[in-house]
């Protein structure tokens, strides 16, 4: 299992941290956004999912990975 | 019609405006949210739906109007 904490912007509410959560969730990955802190705690299994893909997620919910 | 222009606290981001107009749409009233303003624009029929009804609608998303 992998963890990292990553830097994200353009998170601002409640429907921000459930639409990160779900897409990381859809692709089999852990997601725990702080609001407070513009972070993204990440955890998944990286034989079964690249960083990339969690980026991608997060991506393409509308928000930047910095 | 009825417009009117509200004051509402709490609107962030896109999914916020997605919300809010919704809600109105669902109980017929028109909505078009400013987030740089934090004014929602109303627009309905008084004659069908009551202003309290407007009122709730946007609050019952979590947003309250000042
Ligand atoms: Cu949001
Ligand atoms: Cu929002």
């Amino acid at each position: 299992m992998t963890k990292q904490t990553l830097q994200v912007q353009g998170m601002s509410c409640n429907h921000c941290v459930n639409s990160i959560e779900g897409a990381l969730q859809e692709i089999g990955a852990k997601g725990k956004v702080d609001l407070a802190n513009n972070t993204v705690e990440i955890s998944y299994d990286e034989n079964m999912i690249s960083f990339e893909a969690v980026k991608d997620a997060i991506e393409e919910q509308g928000y930047e990975v910095v």
